[in-house]
């Protein structure tokens, strides 16, 4: 295993490699094709697990519905981590206002007004608006991709303000979400090992917000609704989370008016794998020149070897 | 060819078939299997030419740094079309007064502050903040990928607000930029002719902004700046644009603070594909059900078959 003991020379040594490329704002990067070839391979793997539960596979886009995104409550629990899309509405007169108060570093925003949309903060929550009603006995299962959006500025390459975010979701009743929860950790920690990444699974909390938050996260912790993959990248006392396997349980039912066959308010569970995180933590067990990884490695991510 | 006579038609039969499914705002959407497929074979056609010109090849997130932004003048000219992105750094209090205006719906963007990015707008704008110095004699060669955002709310099926846009982008001297423009609009019409659409040619303008914006659109046209490849989807009259071949002359190369080998100002000129239009002209050509494409349009994007 490469030696790197912080994530500033972990920073370094993967801008030197031309492996991701500084895009002029902290935790904002370009990724170069060899990047995109690992992430690409991992997604397949993920791929092939929702294919096998026959879970729906969708793709979002980067923004989501202001509506959606009120009714999961995130501005409650993260208010610090999501980005708010605001817009130019105006007419002529009110553009060259615009032009002279940004030119005088002025209130310009106070011209711009919210969008319908804001920037996603978790690939999953588009879910639960497509399944207000009820579920069928056996649940439905979605298989989704989508960029996230958090706003923590930081030089840890671990730390992006905008990453990927695959997750294989659940939505039915409580067993039925604890089960894909149980099975989906399982699932991916097998998958990360097969990859030769050293994994722990450790029970977590979400960074809630403040006072309060601090409430919310012990609960989540002591009821163990959040399981954490982690694997050592930069620190062996602080390994990183690069996959979750969470107990929603009727976070998302209530406010997203989802009921169980049984009639009950919905359950859901997500799997959730952080493609960039994963992609970092590939780079740094097995090494910056992607064509001198281990035959297996390279032969379940599909990446071409040069001779 | 399928006959579909307006955008509501085509709209609606897409939505039927679980092509594209709406994300409850005009113009967004989440994208199935098949259209993921589809998408992912045209981007490695384009791909597969970035690589022949030895073009470097990175991929963006779809948030970029506002300074890049900024220098774009994109705010000048296409303020109607931009999503700045707002974000929260207040304390425990300022929460507080965060949850009660936003349920009081009173005017809690004023509570956000400007965040360090906003939402890219075209996938070449970060290219340009990479290259500020001179340019080799041969100038340089990027292909790029994106989400972009640009805010016109619309059920036309091909005018979303967020959709990925691949570019081979090139920056060095003026003859460079044109010969790249002219290369790549040949390679464009042809790669999309042969994925079976018809295709035509025509010079056109951006939608610049106002009054001063007609201006500077007839100045475009005038000097054939951009053409666009268009096909007909829901109209013989108005075909829809799904690439583009455009000069920026220095519109970039000033404020980017970039110069070609001979110390002159540089020049760049980008041939641009958008990924959701023509895989939505794919299928309006081949129709709603990939299995039945011709043989030779799925070798080449690499559809599956199914028995």
């Amino acid at each position: 295993m490469t030696m790197i003991d912080s994530f500033e020379e972990l920073h370094d040594r993967l801008v030197e490699a031309g492996v991701l490329v500084p895009a002029g704002v902290d935790g904002l990067y370009a990724r170069s094709r060899a990047f995109e070839s690992v992430a690409g391979g991992v997604m397949s793997l993920v791929d092939a697990w929702g294919d096998s539960l026959d879970a729906e596979r969708l793709a979002f886009p980067p923004v989501v519905a202001r509506t959606t995104f009120e009714r999961t409550n995130y501005i409650e629990s993260f208010p610090d981590l999501m980005g708010s899309i605001h817009v130019f509405r105006g007419d002529d007169k009110d553009h060259a206002e615009l032009l002279r108060r940004v030119a005088g570093e002025k209130d310009w925003p106070a011209l711009l007004e919210p969008a319908e949309t804001v920037l996603a903060s978790a690939a999953c929550h588009p879910v639960y608006a497509l399944c207000t009603g009820t579920m069928p006995p056996e649940g439905r299962l979605f298989s989704v991709l989508g960029y996230c959006f958090r706003h923590e500025p930081s030089i840890d390459p671990a730390r992006m303000q905008s990453f990927r975010m695959q997750e294989v979701v659940y939505v039915g009743d409580e067993s039925g979400a604890r089960s894909h929860r149980d099975t989906g950790l399982r699932f991916g920690l097998a998958m990360l090992r097969g990859l030769g990444l050293e994994m722990d699974a450790v029970a977590a909390n979400d960074p809630f917000f403040g006072r309060a938050g601090r409430v919310l996260a012990s609960g989540q912790l002591e009821q163990e609704l959040k399981i954490e993959g982690v694997t050592p990248i930069c620190s062996r006392e602080h390994p990183t989370a690069i996959m979750s396997a969470n107990c929603h349980q009727d976070h998302f039912g209530i406010p997203f008016g989802i009921q169980a066959a049984d009639g009950s308010v919905a359950q859901s569970a997500c799997v959730a794998f952080g493609i960039e995180r994963i992609t970092l933590a590939l780079f740094h067990t097995h090494g910056l020149d992607t064509t001198t990884w281990p035959e297996d490695v390279a032969a379940q991510l599909g990446l071409g070897r040069r001779a």
